[in-house]
């Protein structure tokens, strides 16, 4: 293994502190870094229970769409352990109630409601087995989860390194990194293995307001690990477009539509506008936990409005006159066809239409 | 006058401080609000010689490409004051010298240079007259560029008024308004006038990052003039438009190339190219005095880049790690062909074609 390649991997799994990890036995906890303090501090948060998953998830300290299916399964345990004591039948409907619980904290991923989803079916039977042991099963279906997204996420970025140009640009919006998953992220695991297999490129990361985690996180974490970073407003993407300094764009997503609209961080859609007009090919990376087959088009994907402070008082300094509203949606929709390809951990999926979806999951 | 008249012509005139006065006679200075403490103090600056209104422009607390003109105009003023006593020869050549200092401050705006130029190029023979009557003389220039700076700017609001949809929606980009002239403003003069007719629009402002002009001054001006503004994340803007939200864009400029490119804040292409991808419309408004047609092209404009910090450590929060590099460009050029027209004190012009920009100043 080259040093490079060491070194990005140390920084995807090792130098950065994890972004979840389950702290102890069945009496344990899980342990997150929040978020909201990168860059400049790293700070660990415990949770002990669901409403503190739910609210971390909801304050972002954690967030990224497979990361909070991660949570969200975690949660589900700490919300039922002490609920073992119940009858089946009681025990079977609190763990039903606290997953719609999580579910709540964010509606757009639909990573949160898969994970929940996941641990909820895969639990044996509690008639034949006792609570007990249902829950040690959930439990360890929640660590499952979070192996197979670093897994998968690995995966993800084999299977689309390539896309990396050698000596290019790449931009990047809000961030599908190491920070989003269990480990190397989505968009980003492109990037890391491009990365390792020895190919320079530069990524333009946008700064993605309100919450800024293109440069809170995006920049924090592709500089940790030795790859060339810089961060641009995110109004400032076209421009290095025209002057032809982007040759690929590569995306995360929250939610997939059969059709594959894709829901992503607000600004994704401006960005797969402009890339659309200056002819640059525009990719988004996910696992396929991101897809949601049941709806028709990005049309139904529900866009979660967050409070207008994000925008009225960011970082703390009150920004726009008080007799002036403010929208915050946290997500758009960009169009399947504004997106050259998707990226999964089985492969690139191109061009992006219904049947070829179809047809990759059939 | 229509109360509502009445209400928004004292709004961009009279109950927002002025942008900029001369205060006293010629042993006066130059007072201006300062727009870095928008929109939550309302603090005047005092400018009593060159070096000051340079400081000023560089800092931003004045900005927007008429209001610098006006600045400069008076600092050339204040920088030659106590220069009067020179011989002819001299003083004309202090006179050159700060007036070339004062340019120095901005590089793309062209109104700066057009405003310094033209004091100097009608200021008496210093040899028949004296340098005293001539320095009395650039003092008299520079009153004239504010007062026809005003009424410019309301002769642009009155020729492109009609362009504001009525119930429809409007979307603008940093602040080209009162506060970025002597008064009503390029593109939000459109916006007054419009209301002032009795039509009633929503303006969409973008915050623009990463001085967040559009937040902090945009969207104070317009709701102090009972206009309905809602400030959105740049990269909202897009999905704005998808949502049918936006039927037309107005923005101002900075300096326009003879073949009709735009010169103006970062961002403002890429405001551009969503518009034309929904055909949505997208007029500049702006002075003849922001033309430069000795420049062919967009290419030619030198593009301003402010320093990092302003991206990475925006409101005094550090937000981009250490190890990342931040690009920060203050404007984008926006191709005439992506120009719906231009809206000058004479009129409109459009379609906005080098021949029909060339017969408009023939």
């Amino acid at each position: 293994m080259a040093d490079r390649e060491k070194d990005s991997a140390a920084a995807a799994k090792g130098r950065l502190p994890r972004t979840l990890e389950w702290v102890g036995g069945s009496d344990g906890h899980l342990r997150m870094l929040d978020q909201t303090r990168l860059p400049t501090e790293l700070l660990m948060r415990d949770c002990r229970s669901a409403e503190e998953v739910w609210q971390a998830i909801r304050e972002l300290c954690v967030r990224g769409a497979p990361a909070i299916g991660v949570a969200a399964a975690y949660g589900l345990c700490l919300g039922t352990r002490e609920h073992r004591g119940l009858s089946p039948t009681e025990f079977r409907e609190k763990v039903r109630s606290v997953g719609e619980y999580l579910c709540s904290s964010r509606p757009t991923a639909v990573n949160l409601a898969w994970a929940v989803a996941r641990v909820i079916d895969r639990m044996p039977r509690v008639e034949d087995v006792g609570s007990e042991a249902a829950w040690d099963a959930m439990l360890a279906e929640a660590h499952a989860i979070l192996a197979e997204d670093a897994e998968c996420c690995r995966r993800i970025g084999l299977a689309g390194a390539h896309l990396i140009p050698d000596g290019g640009g790449v931009l990047t919006h809000c961030n599908a990194g190491a920070l989003a998953t269990a480990a190397y992220g989505t968009a980003l695991s492109l990037m890391y293995a491009a990365h390792e297999q020895g190919r320079r490129f530069r990524v333009y990361a946008d700064e993605t307001r309100p919450l800024l985690q293109g440069a809170r996180l995006t920049a924090y974490e592709l500089s940790a690990s030795g790859i060339d970073v810089t961060v641009i407003c995110d109004s400032a993407a076209a421009s290095l477009m025209r002057a032809g300094r982007i040759q690929v764009v590569v995306v995360g997503a929250d939610r997939i539509a059969a059709n594959g609209d894709v829901a992503n961080k607000i600004g994704t859609y401006s960005v797969a506008v402009a890339a659309w007009h200056h002819n640059i090919p525009l990719y988004v990376a996910a696992p396929r936990s991101t897809f949601d087959l049941g709806l028709a088009s990005g049309a139904l994907i529900p866009i979660e409005e967050r409070p207008e402070a994000e925008v009225r008082s960011g970082l703390g300094r009150t920004t726009v006159a008080a007799g002036a509203g403010c929208w915050n949606p946290a997500f758009d929709v960009t169009p399947a066809e504004l997106v050259a390809g998707i990226v999964t951990e089985k492969g690139l999926l191109e061009p992006v239409t219904e049947p070829i979806i179809r047809r990759f999951f059939g």
